[in-house]
């Protein structure tokens, strides 16, 4: 991976490190465009410190900000976010496979207990296949 | 979402946002254990340095370290990185979108153009519609 490619995966990563940043994308993954003090007005953080974070933000990519005379309006601009989730893809099938061994779990525990327990036991919830592990981003 | 919870989403960022923790990430990837010395090998960075690192990692839960006479082996734990996945899953869109964008403008092209050009024109690579968009992640 080329150097600026790896700086730029590290001021993604971190700017997403904050509470308050991750809840400024949030608010501008609503909106449109929003001004800087519309922006700030639900935190209970000084606008400094909002403007702090925004540098923060802009300087990974991850807002732009646009002057109209004496307004600054942000915008969110989420791209870089993809490469971030594609470093993380290479590890989703960790948590995949721990679901497919817990549905092989069960699996096995209908096939043990049906011998001993009544024939209508597959019916109990908990030995319901689960078909919806790993799709639900793809909507 | 509860403290708990947004306090372990700010160490998994903080901790992602370092190309030599992610890099010892992907080493412990690769084996299912290393000791903090075979670990460090390959990093141009001192054993100190490393395991400062590696300190970070382990609050973060993104490792765990476990200690056999003198040797400290560590081991990939991933699981926090599945929230860090859900977190930005909600921005996927964008460049979902961006792509849909991009193959309607190429089926636009390709309609607009047939008249005026020859009657082989959609065997063109470029007006080859793709199929394949937002499905890589689920193999």
């Amino acid at each position: 991976m080329v150097n600026y490619q790896v700086a730029a995966l590290d001021r993604t990563f971190a700017a997403l490190a904050d509470p308050t940043r991750r809840a400024l994308l949030a608010r501008l993954d609503e909106e449109d465009s929003l001004s800087v003090s519309d922006l700030a007005r639900p935190f209970p953080v000084s606008l400094p410190a909002i403007m702090k974070h925004l540098d923060v933000l802009s300087d990974a990519g991850l807002i732009v900000r646009t002057k109209t005379g004496r307004t600054v309006a942000c915008q969110l601009t989420p791209a870089p976010m993809e490469q971030a989730m594609n470093w993380l893809a290479r590890y989703e099938r960790y948590w995949t496979e721990q679901l497919d061994r817990l549905a092989a779990f069960l699996e096995d525990d209908k096939w043990q207990a049906s011998p001993a327990s009544s024939s209508n036991a597959v019916s109990k919830p908990r030995r319901k296949k689960s078909t919806k592990r790993g799709r639900s981003r793809t909507k």
